[in-house]
């Protein structure tokens, strides 16, 4: 079974899934600078999934590049992978359009966090060996703080997402040097 | 020609197709936890076909693997079955948000079947052996049972449709060997 | 410049299209098949232009492997045609949606026509020696006639672009000999 | 890292884009050719964008082939222009819907500006020397221009747009001799 096909499909969710967030941009009918105030939530909230989503492509990248073979079991661990990505557009408007309220900031989290138990489950079928992955087991680990600590406060929850990205935006170091 | 494009092609449309469903998860206006319950049913509804999706997905990868050549018929017998896989938003989305009534999971059926007889008429153009394909004939089978018991009682027709999935989450060890 | 890329772009715009076609298909609020009879209009209009876009990725795929090499005026003459492709959705949406009146099949007569000139232009700029093109000319010349000829009689109109689609669905045997 | 999968994610992301502006061009429910009128500075609108996702892809493909090797920062450069894209259906659709007001023509040249500075980002990262690039320094030029200038009189702004593109659907002669 070869990589390509596999990398093919998922490039192709993910880019769709990256695309169509933007259409809960909802074009305003009015022509005023006032009308895109109303879009501000909505728009951090699409900068943040699509942050989180290019890491997600960027990691997968590595990943599959990094993965010795792919077996059937492999497929469906990447489409359950990309079954909880796929929820990211739904949680990304609810929590924009509703001004990043503490339920769909939460909610939010819950995703975020299936998701990446379905990543670490995919490394482990594609057999890659990711050492002391310090991330990894840091990202679940803030998004599991994130569910009930955004009742506390929402910012906190908020707070949590950001720092997951930040630190995922420093490329994977492990990964590239596997390579090399 | 070579089988590289119509996987491309294939890989692109199933992608879509996966994804557009979710779009019908309608983003409530409230952030409150209940707004989620009315969305349970479509949510259901989407996991059932994004597991099918996956299914024709992961064996039109097998099966284009396994095909000796690809001739013209074989374009338009690919077509053929992306055509009814196409339907599936329409009738996921139907039978998700009327609750899974008795006539949405009887018309589910339906173009479940016709993808299906389109899937095996593939195989057929494709001259891919499948000795024999017991999944293949059950599947249809299933199918056509559920349209009509699924007025007796629609949980016969989910039932019927939930037990065809379990039945191909087993990956395909047929024609996993006919490489090996 | 490799043709790889000009495909698979291609096949990502046609595979796009063809499936946000079927969002046109509104899902409807009740669960009576009497709730699908005002769909049967937008669905056959959806039928016809599937087959039609099926019909273009089809000879698009010849074309593209026939063609000796590809310089910049191809990727504007590619960009053309997916242009008038584009608006295939629209087109049909209109069609299908008034029941096939006779503004919206002659307008989709004058869109079909200008793609098939599209596709005409691409030839010519591939350097495609396509032959006596006997279905290249009797295409556009039927959706010329189509486009008068509905306001006259709508059905007119259909049945010149159902005779156009049947004559493409046989196999393009000048280009596959070409290879052969 | 091979370039093939950055290009194949690219190439999705703009084609998706492309596809789903032309969404904007909303249905109308009556079948009389008037009803197209209201849409004919939506279509004006898409077809400028057309135009300029268009030569960004096609750019991009020459950028990419071109370019000597890509790391990771290469990635996040990436995703940072098809961030900038992915908003086009959104400033293209409000600039459409309200008629080309000033507000929404400026907002235009913003995103337009932030897209051109992403994809100079793009190619200082990628090492690619692009010479002497008249056309790369004055888009962005003109785009500043117009975000002001449309307050003055909107035409100026259009004027401006339809002027970079018309410099731009010009192929990049610079590149293509690199590769000859």
């Amino acid at each position: 079974m070869h990589k390509g096909r596999i990398e093919a499909f998922s490039d192709g969710v993910i880019a769709i899934l990256i695309t169509i967030m933007v259409l809960e941009l909802h074009v305003p009918k009015s022509p005023h600078v006032g009308a895109l105030r109303p879009l501000v939530p909505v728009f951090l909230s699409y900068l943040l999934s699509f942050v989180f989503l290019g890491i997600y492509w960027n990691n997968h990248h590595h990943l599959l590049q990094a993965a010795p073979h792919i077996n059937g079991a492999a497929l469906w661990a990447n489409l359950h992978l990309l079954f909880w990505l796929s929820l990211f557009p739904f949680t990304t408007a609810w929590m924009g359009e509703n001004h990043f309220d503490k339920v769909p900031v939460s909610i939010y989290g819950v995703v975020s966090l299936l998701a990446a138990i379905a990543y670490y489950v995919l490394q482990r079928v594609l057999g890659v060996d990711v050492g002391r992955d310090i991330k990894g087991l840091v990202s679940p680990a803030l998004y599991a703080a994130a569910i009930p600590l955004s009742f506390v406060n929402r910012w906190i929850g908020l707070a949590l997402y950001v720092t997951v990205a930040l630190i995922w935006l420093i490329p994977d170091r492990r990964l590239e040097k596997q390579f090399a």
